[in-house]
């Protein structure tokens, strides 16, 4: 069977002054009317029915998420002791679904993307989820690139080795860093190269060996929380795997090195949402290219993206800004500058009164 | 004996969103602590002290204005039925004055103007009242251009009548509009070109004859009230000036039709502090350019003025603007642009909600 783990770990800084410490990105209604989470949740639905969904987050968005879900029962939403990147916290989770289905496969999501073409992106997870069932491989997603991106990750595809439709899937050459603007180009201009989604599709037993083969410290807590899972000892295994494994990415402890990785390619429209500028991707503007949320009034204002959750916000004469009015807080940025939104965070953090903002 | 008559009738709806109808520019603590109107009422103390002060307004503003002068009698704030531009104010504030000493001078002042140096303005206004004492002139006050100016008009001035150190009057050879930026840079350049401060001294009988003979409607509505004040007809007195006075400003009305004019210059620093903008003027700004009230977080962010009353706004990789939070409306505007706040507080008259946020 087919299962979802859903990372939603993450802290989303890049939305503040939306996001906050306990709101973060994931739990933002960004894109639609519901949060991004939700979102992930029901793209995968009805090909993944709820009961197959595993949600993994840290202690302090265990409580939020379980709201935002109420449809799942609360042990979905498994959490980890603390943060270590994505290769613990997947491990987790396939550790989990390998004691209930030994032979089961599941579909690895970031809980904060957009993906407009939910039919397609189903298609595209079955495809993806038969491709791992029949080789045993590791199976990425990769996104035909949009635009020379720096912000992303790239996988250069090797041979076609099959395909269904538009779908196909293809040897994986190599994964590349987020890359300076000239090489985005040649990225971009050129056709091997993909856009690292880090949405993967794979039996659970491949990526338990994959992860024990790669990262040593894993294998025998990983074994040791397949054994204790659903019984008293699972809370202990959990810590003891925490507290073995290294804080290292699934691609960088795994993806770059095995054996067999295969990238699935669709016609789908993708989007990290990363930042605030990503809103001028994903809604059209008004006639002015003014991306508009609240109550805004404008003169002579153009490329701006607005967001005020009460009271009014009045522009004149400005351009490709970003302003968000949520609460205390008030954000005027560069749109151009939207990925700095970060330090902006890191300075209110060394503010010894800098946490009620955050 | 010289009164003081402050106008504070204006709305200043340029330095919205801080300002609104019950608190205009003059009711704000802009270039100071204290509100601009009470800066007005001390520039002039000791030379005149507060029982010979009156402040003219209309009926919104009458009792938040008594209530921040509040070692005024209520008397002492009075209030125009409607507004009518300056010179049925002017000539109502007269004619008060005049029933009480008819022999009395005054020095007529808007209520919401930057003088820093207090002894040089107390000074200045001391010579302008001996030469209108002697004279039997009108005298206007003219500010040295410190750069040409488009949005002031100006006085030209004529040969030197009188001096007393650097204290200087001069005929008046014409009053002149804003001009635009090409004629700014000729007066600016040009050495007879004054700044029209909006200041006024004269005698109340000189003032109360010019009135009656360039605005014969007023003649009679005028010596009623001067009959009438301080008696039980006063209110009604004031209702028929107010019903038979054109809405007519003094400087078109009197200034520039009178006979004998001079005009006052002395080394004054001055600024009408029109717009947001004004705040580069009065205040040095940081290491950066930027002037910053309340809590703002800056990143790479230079020339920019930003007020934050409550709660924190963050820039980012922005430069030149406006940035304004107070209460549930923000504003972020060009610099540049910070006259056509007016545009965007006549887009929010227009709502039907807009009305809150005003």
């Amino acid at each position: 069977m087919l299962h979802a783990v859903i990372l939603a770990g993450g802290r989303g800084e890049r939305f503040w002054p939306w996001s906050r410490a306990e709101r973060p990105k994931q739990l933002l209604a960004i894109t639609s009317p519901r949060t991004m989470l939700e979102e992930t949740v029901r793209r995968v639905d009805p090909l993944i029915p709820r009961e197959r969904v595993r949600v993994v987050t840290g202690q302090a968005l265990a409580e939020p998420i379980r709201k935002t879900l109420a449809e799942l029962e609360p042990a979905q939403v498994v959490v980890e002791p603390r943060g270590k990147n994505t290769a613990p916290a997947i491990g987790l989770a396939a550790a989990l679904i390998a004691a209930e289905d030994v032979d089961a496969s599941m579909v690895l999501l970031p809980s904060d993307h957009y993906v407009p073409d939910g039919v397609a992106f189903r298609d595209a997870v079955a495809y993806a989820d038969a491709v791992a069932r029949e080789s045993g491989a590791l199976v990425t997603f990769g996104i035909v690139p949009e635009r020379a991106e720096t912000g992303y990750g790239y996988i250069e595809s090797g041979g076609e080795v099959g395909r269904k439709g538009e779908i196909r899937h293809n040897e994986v050459l190599r994964f590349v860093e987020k890359p300076d603007p000239e090489t985005a180009r040649r990225y971009f201009e050129g056709r091997g190269f993909l856009w690292n989604s880090g949405i993967f599709v794979w039996r659970v037993s491949d990526i338990l060996g994959a992860l024990a083969t790669h990262v040593p410290a894993m294998a025998e807590p990983l074994e040791a929380l397949t054994r204790a899972a659903g019984g008293p000892g699972e809370r202990d295994a959990i810590e003891t795997l925490f507290e073995a494994a290294p804080s290292i990415s699934i691609d960088y402890a795994v993806m770059e090195k095995a054996e067999r990785v295969f990238v699935v390619r669709a016609p789908l429209s993708w989007d990290d949402v990363g930042a605030w500028s990503a809103l001028n991707r994903v809604f059209e503007g008004d006639g002015d290219g003014n991306v508009l949320r609240g109550d805004v009034l404008g003169v002579d204002a153009s490329d701006n993206i607005v967001l005020a959750d009460d009271g009014v916000v009045g522009l004149i004469g400005v351009s490709g800004l970003v302003v968000v009015r949520t609460g205390d807080a008030v954000l005027v940025c560069a749109r151009e500058r939207a990925q700095d939104v970060k330090e902006l965070v890191q300075a209110l953090k060394a503010r010894e009164d800098g946490e009620r903002y955050l």
